[in-house]
């Protein structure tokens, strides 16, 4: 049975662990391959590659349920559910998504994206099940990063007391991308290999055995509570068990032979059950066993030596800019601190932590207490810049509400990957944070246009700014390689007149300046002249300054790559209509009120008519 | 020293334990009585009144910091500093919050409202401190049913690693409002009480103790290693020692003696501590100590009976017809389940779980699993009613969007205390649910005017949309106390025009709908004839039928109890400038774009200027 053969995860139920094994090399080969041609999430699946095949001869898809968190270790998930054929499409417009969805696939029962979901999404499952009176098994797969964020522990709360019949795999990387934080995961980490742990253990249990036989009844007795407390202290996973769910393991998780038997019995255990599988992000290349944070998620590259193949725009990352500028404003400034959910280098905090590792603080996969934790840091007279991705601050939307705005404290909020991120899709892009975070009251929002104005920005933010305020940038590079030293000043409040026209007015929001710089240069080319201006701040606005605009132009456009509902061209319309300005015409251009799928940003812009042609078309069929 | 002569909390550092015992009876005393003429927090303030005093006499406050998960507790601690003289305006407009407040005392060092985030909070403060080289202390007051909250877990297991100084107090009661929930609150008990637990524990204490002292040494070792093992075992509150948080207690709560010297101890251990005391909900007032949940918030009662004082508006709470008309929706239809985050009573499924007990899932404090718990459920057939206060959804927006809208799951969200609460305020004002539920694309979101439209939305949500659906309605009384059978049909996105008129277009959103109509008849008197429009429907519009409308009238006015920013109106002026109608001129009333503080809704409504009254007013003024 190769890989190619497989159609159904039924292919693999009756193949020998000898056959599970070889198949196993080919699904790695064909990870890599798709991976180093087309990039995408490498180490985490080949981490998985032996527990997938033995979750799946021993789970009984669709009819047994299986819940990936996350999902972008699932690949070979895809590979085993008749997936290999469009395997090549994977991440591409059109193609097979970079995670499980369930319009993709009947295999791929729950979605997801963000972390921590599985277990509160596979209790569902179990609890439908036995009030429907079915008798399916449920197995959720989490990463012990995942594990760390607290809807995950709410989860287990949840189960603990339910009792439904559940399998959790604890997918034991030692890492969520970086390597892992947290008391849970140090944790962990003891009971697979704390030595004075197992060496106390062992003590013990020697001593068992050693009770001498001429010891009088009264005493076996006794001894017999004392072995009860002791095998009680040393079974690992007590901390699991206290919350009561049965633990099983640590196992590792690329042995076959032993991981099967041990999964099928738990499959039949009663209640909730915790497989503690152990695995190593990255197994079977090499590059990756090094440096699994770095081969988390990759573009292609050489499988042999790991260079890049096509390094495509070699202006610096968004990303890194902003970490240089937080290290230079940190160098300054003794009060800021920054603050990473689990992603020091995907939100370019590694950058400040590297040279002043006293000065970034790596709360785990935790958004919503790194946002409370900022409110208490800055309460005490702490600078704190939370560097979270757009799309999972919305899982702070809360505590940005309840405790940074309400009590109007100087937090700086850095949201990377705004707008569409591109390959990871709908899951990821940042499309709601403009109205998730303009309905917060206090809270200054904006949106550089370059990387210059972004630098400018965040030094605004923490240095000008008094209360709540997020600069929110898109993933990809900086529009050019320069660093300058003298930055645009960036009055609070107001919009920025990139143009002087007349007609026309263009108003961008962000990185989509750059569209209708575009849009401007066609309109000219039609001997238009519209005025070009750059938002800056989407909150507050400068409302007489607009009004003004406003009157001076009689078509008002809007661009931005938020949702139209409550984003920036939202703002423009409760502020037209609060002006009573007639006879306008207004055109809103942003993300639509749906999820965008996944595919190349320039073409999902085309896609949308967001792109600046887009925009110039329409403006002249208006007009 | 009396409770009136207490002037900050210095003037208890001296006092004996038999004069805080005094105090802690006058305290009481203080308490029923403005709790029984005002209404307010009762049973939560009243089981911490020896612990409140203990922390005052050995934290120096302001200088250390004091966190107060949620604050409905800190009655106690706003009797010793420096409130007493103004506590008898406690929860009244221009009186003290019922939270704490950071703008209402400097010994308020962080407010709170919402559960679980105190510990986050007291943690920045620590890092803060450490960050800055000073040497305060820092303590956390956390309640058993907070800490089951996801976030809560979440700073565990950050304190646990970044070995900060910094004590938390989990205040245990065994409850949360109602009794707790969850194999953590299960866990908390076990140690206090399980007489299985200690008696192993006993048994093996004596066996230590009988070791006859004639057994060689090279047994002797191997005994103290066995020692060590079983004390490993037995000490109470392992789990949190698991995370690297040292654990004190069980304690009595309420014994000063006890309390006051080791929570002098703890203050000076190093690292993160946890001291778990035992308190009972509702200490000194008979119905409350029998009653907990009955008596953790209340109206204005005679402390003899118990009896509430002034019964108001006899009309059911529209809580209870949400209740009973899940009640009956279950009954017909078994696919059904309600879903509560640790609020049975307070959403009404108490209701349904007394007669239904196994078609309601309490997850305790827990939205964010409650949530996509409801979207598991969904996708194995369940139909889940998800029951949660309009500001706590605000924990779960990220679930909504990721776990349901993007997968389009039948879940139906009730979100009861839309709009302004009263007396509670800002953190329990449900100010933003319009705004933030609007951006999630595929979600349907209802509001009715009238009881009788809610069960009637309700029963379409289960019924007839297939997709994720929001109903959101106000904390209060039905406008009557009919119980209709015949209800109104609620075609899916309409709205329903109450009244044909002309030139001015009134569109209600809500109950706020009942506001309009006295608008209505005020501009009827005047001799004009408004349109009165019920909006029924947020999300989706249906936009050519109001392009209708808005073609037929010059004035357009909404009213809605969201902010302006993104809620209705701001929907309507979307619409608007996407229609490009010219020469219409448009009011939008609703909540500022700024927290309202606590007070009286109809009185805040009037302050607001979006009562009736006010808005027909304004209109007269424009036209």
């Amino acid at each position: 049975m190769h890989i190619q053969d497989i159609q159904t995860p039924q292919d693999i139920k009756n193949l020998s662990i000898k056959e599970l094994e070889v198949l196993a090399e080919e699904i790695r080969t064909t990870i890599i391959g798709q991976v180093s041609k087309h990039g995408g999430h490498l180490a985490s699946s080949l981490g998985v590659v032996e527990l997938t095949l033995a979750l799946h001869q021993i789970y009984d898809l669709p009819k047994d349920v299986m819940v990936w968190d996350v999902g972008h270790q699932a690949y070979v998930h895809k590979l085993l559910t008749g997936r290999f054929n469009r395997f090549n499409t994977l991440r591409q417009q059109g193609g097979l998504s970079g995670f499980l969805k369930r319009s993709e696939s009947e295999y791929d029962q729950f979605g997801a994206g963000h972390a921590s979901t599985s277990i509160s999404a596979a209790l569902g499952f179990a609890v439908a099940r036995d009030h429907f009176g079915k008798d399916n098994s449920v197995v959720a797969i989490i990463g012990d990063g995942s594990l760390t964020g607290g809807m995950a522990f709410e989860a287990l709360n949840n189960a603990g007391v339910l009792k439904q019949n559940i399998t959790i795999i604890l997918n034991d990387n030692k890492m969520s991308i970086a390597p892992n934080v947290g008391a849970f995961s140090k944790y962990l980490n003891r009971i697979i290999s704390d030595p004075k742990y197992n060496k106390l253990r062992s003590d013990v249990d020697k001593t068992m055995q050693r009770i001498p036989g001429v010891l009088g009844s009264r005493f076996r007795d006794l001894f017999a509570a004392m072995e009860t407390a002791t095998k009680f202290a040393f079974k690992p996973g007590r901390l699991f068990e206290d919350l009561g769910i049965r633990y099983f393991g640590p196992i590792d998780g690329h042995n076959l032979a032993e991981l099967i038997p041990l999964l099928k019995q738990v499959k039949e255990s009663p209640g909730p059950c915790l497989v503690h599988v152990v695995t190593e992000k990255g197994r079977g290349l090499a590059l990756a066993e090094k440096n699994p944070t770095k081969w988390h998620g990759c573009n292609p590259f050489d499988p042999e030596s790991g260079l890049p193949l096509s390094p495509g725009n070699s202006n610096p990352s968004l990303t890194s800019i902003f970490g240089k500028t937080v290290l230079e404003l940190a160098k300054e400034d003794s009060r800021i601190l920054g603050i990473t959910a689990a992603m020091p280098s995907g939100c370019g905090l590694d950058i400040v932590a590297q040279e002043l590792p006293d000065r970034v603080v790596d709360v785990g996969i935790a958004e919503e207490h790194a946002v409370t934790f900022a409110a208490g840091l800055a309460c005490a007279g702490v600078i704190p810049i939370v560097a979270i991705y757009s799309s999972f601050m919305q899982r702070a939307y809360d505590q940005i509400m309840h405790d940074v705005a309400l009590q109007n404290l100087h937090v700086v909020f850095a949201l990377d990957r705004a707008g569409l991120v591109g390959a990871d899709g709908p899951t990821h892009h940042g499309a709601f944070d403009l109205s998730f975070l303009r309905s917060v009251p206090g809270l200054a929002i904006m949106a550089p246009s370059d990387e210059h104005e972004m630098r400018a920005m965040l030094i605004s933010a923490v240095k000008e700014i008094q209360g709540p305020v997020a600069i929110r940038y898109p993933r990809g590079n900086a529009l050019s390689n320069e660093w300058k030293e003298s930055l645009p000043e960036i009055p609070y409040g107001k919009f920025l007149v990139e143009e002087e026209g007349e007609e026309i007015l263009l108003l961008g929001a962000g990185f989509m300046l750059q569209e209708l710089k575009k849009t401007a240069k066609i309109l000219q080319a039609k001997g238009k002249k519209p005025t070009l201006v750059n938002a800056r701040f989407i909150k507050p606005l400068d409302t007489e300054a607009y009004r003004e605009l406003f009157e001076k132009h009689s078509l008002i456009v809007t661009l931005e790559d938020n949702t139209l509902v409550g984003g920036y061209g939202s703002a423009i319309a409760e502020m037209l209509v609060d002006f009573n300005l007639k006879n306008k015409t207004i055109l809103r251009f942003g993300l639509p009120d749906d999820f965008v799928e996944h595919g190349e940003v320039s073409n999902l812009y085309k896609q949308l008519k967001i792109d600046g042609e887009s925009v110039a078309e329409k403006i002249m069929e208006v007009l």
